[in-house]
């Protein structure tokens, strides 16, 4: 049978990335508290292509995605890097896996826990024998405006935020650290479940603790400064604004190196 | 050429709907300020295909639609369901228009204009000759917790919400009559420009109004009741709290006749 | 402190649902290979609400959740409604759980295995004691036109699809063979992982097996109907033509009883 | 009453990027055809801020956005951005502005005319003074896989794909010429209506013009690398694999300077 992608090529032009993209698997990720959890990722795997090959095998990305056994880790990622480029005689790969995680929360009263949903994102790369491999968590949280409570007789308008944090490490760094930094940053941290005392809480404590988004991510980006595992960073943060049917946002990047 | 969606089927099995979906078209609808309003609608079209045909001709429904000259409104949409048909041979048409709608509101201290993006759907069928029609409006409003408020020593937590109203009309409601509607029952509107004034104000008045969204439905279903020009209605506002990542809704469902 | 939730409502509007929706929960969902499949469910939760009340209590919704120790089973899902009547003081409730389930199939020559995501929805009630479920799945398949094989001398338009499978039960049927329904009434199967064997077959089998959205909903119809555990159907095949940048479409719905 | 945004700062944090996203917003477009289209744009605004300020004015973004009197082109694109610096007193400023484009097609036969929906993008900065803006339009295609008709007996598998095609300009190309591109570097042109005759002519069309979407990059990558208005490009193509439930893609980058 004729290997149509294996044909040569004489065109010229060698292709960055050539790939899958858009497939659903079921993972398991590293969970501080449990040791694993189980979760289904949205993957995309791909190779340079260089340019005298017309193309690459599509099934041998899923082949090596099956061969990981489901586990996906900061720490078995650069095999899964290193049998891509094997497998497909390429000297650079990529592999982005993007899951909901759970972490689970005690309210801060009550003490009630109840899981809450963050996002993750690994966007990791192998070029010609360099691993290079960028954490990002998603966060939500809630931010009240510092202007709305200090022009108003009472209130203030808050609402839903999201912290995204992307980080490059040279030491483990588990996303429930970088969920602790972003409530820390917030105006208040967002549970699951909250009784009476506990809402009590965090109304206050949002109240009291008043951040636009530009204070969020400062705060965020010197938490991240001081942390030496931590190699290089980009945070942003983006505020539903509950007066405006549009989003308030702002980002830093930095790199230590 | 031979037309194969003319055989005939020997299945016995009618089919309830048959058309195209996910369609996006440039569209013009009525606009109360300024007679039209352009926008992009995702639109739905289907007829009903008896059971001796193996087919329906999928390119007519885009040309029942090309032929509308991009005009769409209440007015002319039983005259597109009735070409929808005859140009099938059809006993049974719907078609749906799903668009943004853009209303210029002022902001209630400086009087700053700004437009605010709504949604508007029409959910429209010809059946047997009878026309029908659902008119809905998704408005984008503020909430603010009336428990947060009574059980907190200072603030309140509040968020930006959604209220969806669904109207089956007797005579014309504009969708900006809707909007107003949707306002009244909120704890505050939503605007698109605010200066420090304006905030101060919607704050304020967000504090002084505290609802749940089952307190919105509610104000949204007495108003609708003492319309005379709506013979139906369904409600429903969602909240995307501030404190959870998740959101809380309320709906009611009410026919007068 | 206050409980502002049970308050007295003089409005007199008693309101259809309330609760909670967007949450993402970790569940186990029964399969048929391997027992219990881990994955994560987009939730919606609520209960109807007297006219008497002004609120409901929405953090029992999340304890409620907590409290199945993530197992959701058609088995389970009825004591869920009943323990959120019993903490809502309600007489009707409902719940919807969404979510990807991977079912492993085997390539049609090569044999190999890969896992293919499916979507599985729960819609479910508890009304005054009665308790109705629905199950959904949403299959991807192939379909390949008849009329473009017909008239064209060589090759016919072919595209990704789904069939969208709803029913209600008297007796179990696995979702694995609502999805092997899914594929017989398709033009083709789809697979995660195809050799070039495999490949061959599949691209064979659809052209042998041309079928329009029309003869798909049909045929679905036609075995769904002769299934006795079944009382109730609703299907619908939604294909993303390749010759457009629309979708074809059709449904049948059909009760039994 | 007191500014809190203009109080100074002294965390000693630039911000890269702080703006207002997720704006919905009518405009107008340059049509080649009929001089302007209207449309609806998402719109992102931001600017940079210096260390020693604690926030930025963001009502200003709206001032701004609504100044332009809805008609947003490559020609205005700077002014605007030099309105954001001005106004925000800063030396950076951004503005994405995406949304749907139509552009209407003759059938390849029957030449009967249909609109059919592109998205076109404007990623904008000014740095300095100096001003760059990348022009990106997503066109649907189809493509046929070259290694299944190789292979197979009869048929060959085929699917809707997507084209993104992003620009440097140095002098005017319109989003028209890119689409034409889009369709030359495909299997065949996508339409959104075909009768009969032009459906036979497409499918054939596709069936003697396989492509991988490596080689669809690769001609894409040749066609703008020809063409002296475009100094830098990125192009990629995404198919949507009718035989699998995920897709395949390519892409490369090129800059001429």
């Amino acid at each position: 049978m004729k290997d149509v992608q294996s044909e040569q090529d004489t065109r010229n032009v060698p292709i960055d990335r050539v790939g899958i993209s858009g497939i659903s698997w079921p993972i398991q990720v590293l969970d501080r508290e449990s040791g694993f959890q189980d979760t289904v990722a949205e993957v995309s795997l791909s190779v340079a292509l260089p340019k005298d090959y017309r193309g690459t095998h599509m099934s041998r990305f899923i082949e090596v995605l099956a061969a990981q056994e489901r586990r996906v880790t900061l720490a078995n990622m650069e095999g899964l890097l290193s049998m891509l480029c094997e497998r497909q005689k390429a000297d650079e790969s990529h592999a982005e896996f993007e899951f909901p995680y759970f972490i689970t929360k005690a309210a801060p009263v009550s003490a009630l826990k109840g899981r809450l949903r963050y996002d993750v994102r690994f966007d990791s790369s192998l070029i010609r024998g360099k691993f290079d491999v960028v954490t990002e968590l998603t966060a939500p949280i809630q931010t009240l405006c510092p202007c709305s409570k200090e022009i108003s007789d009472f209130g203030a308008h808050n609402q839903r935020a999201h912290a995204v944090i992307a980080v490059r490490m040279n030491a483990m760094v588990w996303v429930e650290e970088l969920a602790e930094i972003a409530d820390m940053c917030a105006s208040a941290p967002i549970y699951s479940i909250l009784k009476r005392e506990d809402e009590k809480a965090v109304t206050e404590r949002a109240y009291t603790n008043p951040r636009f988004v530009e204070d969020c991510v400062r705060e965020l980006a010197l938490k991240l400064d001081k942390e030496d595992r931590i190699d290089w960073f980009r945070v942003s943060v983006t505020s539903h604004e509950s007066i405006h049917n549009h989003d308030a946002f702002a980002s830093v990047e930095r790199s230590k190196r």
